[in-house]
């Protein structure tokens, strides 16, 4: 086991009408800016749920944050929070709203000249303006990690920031969220949970064995909820779990310790960037090809993930492995999610040479846990994703 | 599942030489009292890194914390935090020594007029004076999380206290501390930790999964390193996964949302009391004849461990959840502790009564995950385990 440190101090509230209990968390005095995307809260009962708790506050509205949080947007808002003094962020949404809000957080405290180099210059945030966030939307473990992702729409570019001022002060998780979600969405945050644990988990062992059997305990509920909550988004003890499981892929416990690969994000990232397919979809798409590329350094792995979350017992590692691979994409298929790039545009062909470029150009050595996924590789492996 | 909040303060600093990061968590103008126990530190190294880390620090030290700290030795230390102006302490030890300062951290900044309140009126700290921990011996999570348990000797009994206040700042976890523990305390480590998951888990199903299989995770690598970390202390791999086990198995996280039991704590509690009975060994006197008295309620989730854990496939539920209680018990064997009260003393008989008696006296109604064990049923239940 490697060497780690672990602290997040994000306030969970779990459950049926936890929302309620909303405006014990937020310092009386605060000016609040709530921060919300498409609408969509309008229609689902929780904007009221919220404005409710809230009633003894002081709070400005900005919606209309957009999926993969777009820069220029975000720019916008924090004109809001500098002329009406706002004290106190309030994100009530899924993954790109809270990272926004992440954004949103860092910037008005910035004492840089320009918000942009907490982007490019990835300036981490000692100390961001004080958030929380009512989630309506579980995939990207955003309630309760202290990273974002944020786009810039003229370049097409996604840039990764963070650092340990940006955790949530708390986060409200109630399940009932759920029934009103569309279907894709709920298949895009299984497939996102699903993913950030094994890119945290399918790498090279470290003989952390605890990590090992938590990251597959989150693998192994997803498997098991998965059918149900497509099937039926209000069952309550489906939706629990789903929830919970997608808090708990990605807010820091299993990835301290061991090594992390994060190359499918990486270079998934890309692929939303240019075609603006869903972030969780352009992690089905890498995954076969990325984990098929680099079997030799990750096979033993790939068959402890075959043999404990899949049952498969026959075959040789490479074997277990390979059937591990498909395994996976047979499960992304299950949730009605394409697993080729080919399937979500005509205009695929040189995007392995782009996003290779894009590499290079910023001078990036190398992806993966040992850092040797070169541009050269990710060209390779996106071809395979075709 | 059911409603739960969740939060977690405390920095874990894990890992090889981080006794050396020290200094950098407490704050520059600390006056610090350092406590220990038996003087096992001053043998094995730990003295001095610590002593090493604090060369910029006023610090003064108080040892001599007996195992099941003593209310009339920590008021002794809380007299010299009062006459040297005290402003941070540092726990440098295992379970008791964390525990014992988790009463002085509330008992510094209590306002009544009788820290013997925390404990008899079961006080709750919302505000502690700071403190962190340097874990020397891993069994009993104190060192993340917010409870402690107080000896009073005269009476020979055990007080639970606790608090959202009294969550460590840090606590420092260096499995290299574990090749110097004699055998017996880790074999009490071992046992602790696995009845501490097990008294979270071992109820009634509500449903919850990952929580389900997060307990399920951890049982298993303290099996799996058991034999291990038992026959060669020295062995970073085996010796890390028992520590964070240990730290995982309660810190909060896995009791979440489901049901607890604890009432083997409570009645082994009364074990140590009445005869200095080692904890750990307390709880591997109680387990099985607490799970074969309350089959009937427990057998669905006895069975559902027996067959993940222990691999048990053949038989019906009930067969299963015996066959899951057997295990338990040839598992504490294993690591060389006994499993009945007479083999610890042969004054037993009428212990039973004694403890139920104390159960009536104290005004308890009843034990358990229902609250349904009754004084009564403890007496037959420790009666089933001389």
């Amino acid at each position: 086991m490697n060497n780690f440190d672990l602290q997040n101090p994000t306030k969970i509230l779990f459950g049926k009408n936890q929302i309620a209990n909303l405006s014990k968390e937020i310092p009386e005095n605060a000016k609040i800016l709530m921060l919300y995307g498409g609408g969509s809260i309008k229609k689902n009962g929780v904007y009221v749920q919220v404005i409710e708790a809230l009633t003894n506050f002081d709070v400005i509205e900005f919606g209309g944050i957009p999926a993969n949080p777009e820069y220029a947007v975000l720019m916008d808002a924090l004109q809001v929070i500098k002329d009406e003094n706002i004290t106190y962020l309030l994100a009530v949404g899924g993954g790109s709203v809270i990272d926004g809000t992440k954004f949103l957080s860092a910037a008005a405290l910035y004492e840089g000249k320009e918000p942009w180099d907490i982007l490019v210059k990835n300036i981490r945030t000692l100390k961001g303006m004080p958030f929380g966030t009512v989630l309506t939307l579980p995939a990207t473990g955003s309630e309760m990690n202290s990273g974002a992702v944020i786009t810039k729409a003229e370049t097409k570019e996604k840039f990764a920031m963070g650092g340990s001022g940006l955790f949530p002060q708390f986060s409200i998780l109630d399940p009932e969220v759920i029934k009103s979600i569309p279907k894709r969405q709920i298949a895009n945050g299984l497939a996102d949970a699903f993913t950030h644990v094994l890119e945290q988990y399918m790498t090279y062992s470290v003989d952390a064995k605890l990590q090992d059997r938590f990251a597959e305990s989150i693998l192994q509920t997803i498997l098991e909820v998965a059918p149900t909550i497509l099937k039926d988004p209000s069952d309550y003890k489906a939706a629990s779990n789903f929830m919970w499981s997608c808090t708990m892929a990605l807010n820091g416990l299993i990835q301290k310790g061991v090594p992390s690969d994060w190359a499918i994000h990486m270079i998934g990232h890309e692929l939303t960037a240019l075609f603006g397919i869903d972030h969780a979809c352009t992690l089905a798409i890498i995954t076969e090809s990325h984990y098929t590329y680099n079997l030799e350094s990750k096979k033993e792995k790939l068959a402890q993930y075959a043999e404990r979350v899949w049952n498969v017992t026959e075959g040789t590692i490479e074997e277990k492995a390979l059937a591990g691979i498909k395994k996976t994409t047979e499960f992304f298929q299950s949730l009605g999610i394409k697993t080729t790039l080919s399937e979500y545009t005509d205009d695929y062909k040189g995007t392995a040479q782009i996003i290779s470029k894009r590499f290079t150009d910023r001078g990036w050595k190398g992806l993966g846990e040992y850092g040797k996924v070169t541009p050269s590789d990710v060209e390779k492996i996106v071809e395979m994703s075709y």
